[in-house]
């Protein structure tokens, strides 16, 4: 047991040194100065360096196989030494060098993007992405190598542990196959009636803030252990006893804030349950992409912005912005907050055309990787594809190929995990709501200890001691599939007596 | 060059780690939720570690060594292998069990503190005190033997680099016997007339904050480099280019948040003025703490209670609280902000007693370090030196030894920086004012720009270049004396035509 208790040390300090990083990052995004930038930088670079030394260090390679030899015999410390491992193999898999070259073109990519994208200029920042992945090509094939799987499967391991492309090509042609023909079928539906009446602000930032946090507190997010602010681009950050997310408002609209807090507040969630006693270890960590997305995409899309929540909340919205009248009506949130149109701009989408969004681009970047296109094949096949998958055609690349920051910051095989999130959270909510007739009922009343105790006890307390799967597994009776997801949007855009 | 070069290297990395503990106090100190308490004291205990590693490394003796047998020709760079050095040497002139073990008592000290002062309990913190001081006291030993110096003066270095005790007893002996008289004489100038009117409120927070601010514009606080915000006890934390004050508001009383708003401004402009070519090493940090209180108290104390400033500021205070009237002249101002009135609390004190409160605390903690009283004398000692330095009798423990925290969190040799900065200020001022005839008549006008380039210039882009007396002598002709501090006091006290 010494090497695995010397390893566990180690990997403490790694993981309290990571939580520095992460309180920089909210304080980077939320409250520093502009011209904090460059010290902030350092701060974050030496923080990244001294936990790649940590990982690297020559006497790691020596204590994971010593612990391997001798392993612990609690379940949750031989997940924790298998977590290790992991993390010491994508760390060494690459040179310095290479980690320090991508890091460095991905930051000239994505500013030379920043000034591309709003001029729909593809052409000026083509050469600065062929560059970017060439090196991402270069950690691939490292990294497929230390993990004897494919090259595009190495990228994704980094975010979503063990998943393989066969699984995504299964579950993505079946949504492929079913998609445009539900879309048309649901087109027609909701062209029968007039549409759901607008809401018209404006809508008060201080009442929108209360608001969002009186949901968040029904949610069970506790203010002793995180933050709500505000930031250009929201998302969950801090630690897990100290978790923090942000918005930002509009007057004219406070749907887009508030759905985005309680997405937020679902990746919160799931934070705050991971299991105090497996703190900073490896296992203690989330486990994956695919299971934070379903958290976050289970309390919005599946939770939020159906009947149960939306007859709770409708009173709750009237009184805070002193509003009345049909438009404010239950039936009428529930309508407008599930409207389906096909759009060119994946992060504006509702959740019918999401996937489309997503196939597209784990397509296009799974060919990039395997080097079947070209940088320069991009925008032709990207409005190929859109037309393709939602009858599209973008105006400009503006609406196609340059939309999302990933690429031009050096993220190839993140896409993935937004739809096997979507998945994932239709089969858990399913299995939850068929393992405690309670969970629905109570929803409607705007108490969600039931849906929490049923996510703590069978997703968020497992944390990373299991795959995905395994966990999907255990908590619905099936590894990751559409069924669940194919049944929810039958039943939300199809049927209206749900 | 090449060992200096590597030390560079190093320590830049040091700085940055540094500078990462920098932004998470402030964090902590100003927005984190209490439940993030333990995870935050993990990350910094982390980040200590992990920058006493790096200082102690073996590697680095043999690196210091090459780098002093050639030293580097710049001046800076010689002066930044002087500062490696001294770091270096109290780094590893302790072993980590009792830096481990004067943590871990001070802490439990300090905790028992919190409870024992507002009851004036000295018996409930005794034991632990003494626990505290038994470890500082071994501490102090081993720094003395690495250093060559007092135990007691060692301590001192870890504040005020290279002053020795005889340089204090010089300006303190001479402080206490100027200071009882000249206090006896101001108390009967004072009490020639009624005293100044009262200002009353409330005052809106809101506007306490937007003049705040305002001030702060004014003295060349860079809002894209810095913050205000608030805190329990007031603070100047971040890092040189991201510097954050705090304050807090009492509606009752908005002198007290204004005036430790400029306070901390000064501490801010010292940070901000910090060569830029020298950011991350040792030689590129605030001299030491007598100097950066020097510029508080010149800013807050020489400064901002004089007549330039407070004429000035009196209409901007008026028009800020929508008041008028004799008790906002600028006349009443002055005499508001610079009555004096002996009393048992260090904090609230002026600036003609507050040297007593300092004189005492230096006389009884080097007594403490030295093992010629023990802490069971340390209640009579202090009442007996508060009866002969101010001619008070503290009515319980409560407001005598149990004020200030700093025995009680391990803090020994500290206290003497803060009358050693008030030389300073009144030694720094009245020089800069006697080289630039123009500095007094600007700040008539709102405009510091001629203080601030002074300062730049002469304090603080001097960083930690020299010692703090080569660089007042370089600044101001002299070592540090008391002469212009009694000057000042005289003038502003005794002097009813200034």
């Amino acid at each position: 047991m010494d090497a695995y208790r010397d390893l566990e040390k180690i990997f403490r300090r790694i993981g309290a040194l990571g939580d520095a990083e992460g309180i920089l990052h909210w304080d980077m995004s939320v409250i520093m100065p502009s011209g904090g930038a460059d010290a902030r930088a350092e701060q974050l670079a030496a923080l990244k360096l001294t936990n790649h030394e940590l990982l690297t260090a020559p006497r790691m390679a020596d204590l994971l196989h010593q612990a391997e030899a001798v392993p612990p015999s609690a379940d949750w410390q031989a997940a924790n030494l298998r977590e290790m491992r992991r993390r010491w193999r994508h760390a060494t898999s690459i040179e310095a060098g290479l980690v320090e070259a991508l890091s460095r073109a991905s930051s000239r990519c994505e500013m030379i993007w920043r000034d591309a994208r709003p001029d729909g200029d593809f052409a000026a920042v083509s050469g600065a992405l062929g560059e970017v992945l060439n090196l991402v090509r270069e950690k691939a094939a490292c990294k497929a190598e230390a993990f004897g799987v494919l090259p595009y499967e190495a990228l994704l391991d980094q975010y979503e542990p063990g998943i393989r492309v066969t699984n995504i090509d299964h579950l993505f042609d079946d949504l492929a196959t079913f998609l445009p023909g539900f879309l048309h079928n649901v087109m027609e539906f909701q062209a029968r009636d007039s549409g759901p009446e607008a809401l018209v602000g404006p809508f008060e930032v201080g009442s929108q803030r209360q608001l969002g946090i009186d949901f968040m507190s029904h949610l069970g997010f506790d203010f002793d252990h995180g933050r709500l602010d505000v930031s250009l681009h929201p998302f969950c950050g801090g630690v897990p006893d100290d978790v923090r997310i942000t918005t930002r408002y509009n007057e004219d609209d406070f749907a887009h804030s508030l759905m985005g807090v309680l997405h937020e507040t679902g990746h919160a969630m799931y934070e705050r349950g991971l299991p105090e006693a497996w703190r900073l270890q490896p296992v203690g960590q989330a486990r994956g992409m695919t299971m934070h997305e379903s958290q976050s995409l289970l309390i919005e899309m599946q939770v939020c912005r159906g009947h149960e929540f939306l007859s709770f909340a409708a009173p709750l919205m009237r009184r805070a912005f002193g509003a009345d009248g049909s438009a404010w009506s239950h039936e009428n949130l529930y309508r407008l907050y599930t409207s389906v149109r096909p759009d060119f701009i994946r992060v504006d989408a509702d959740e019918v055309t999401y996937p489309a969004h997503i196939i597209l681009r784990y397509r296009l970047e799974r060919a990039l990787i395997d080097g079947d296109i070209t940088i320069a094949d991009l925008p032709s096949a990207w409005n190929a594809a859109m037309g393709e998958l939602l009858g599209l055609t973008p105006p400009s690349d503006r609406e196609g190929c340059l939309q999302d920051i990933h690429w031009y910051d050096g993220a190839f095989g993140y896409f993935p995990t937004y739809t096997m999130g979507a998945l994932a959270a239709a089969q858990i909510f399913a299995a939850a709501n068929k393992q405690d007739g309670e969970i629905k009922p109570a929803i409607g009343r705007g108490d969600f200890a039931p849906l929490m105790r049923w996510l703590r006890a069978n997703i968020h307390g497992q944390a990373s001691s299991a795959g995905t799967d395994d966990i999907l597994h255990g908590a619905t009776g099936e590894p990751l599939g559409t069924s669940a997801f194919k049944a929810h949007l039958q039943s939300r855009y199809l049927d209206r007596s749900t």
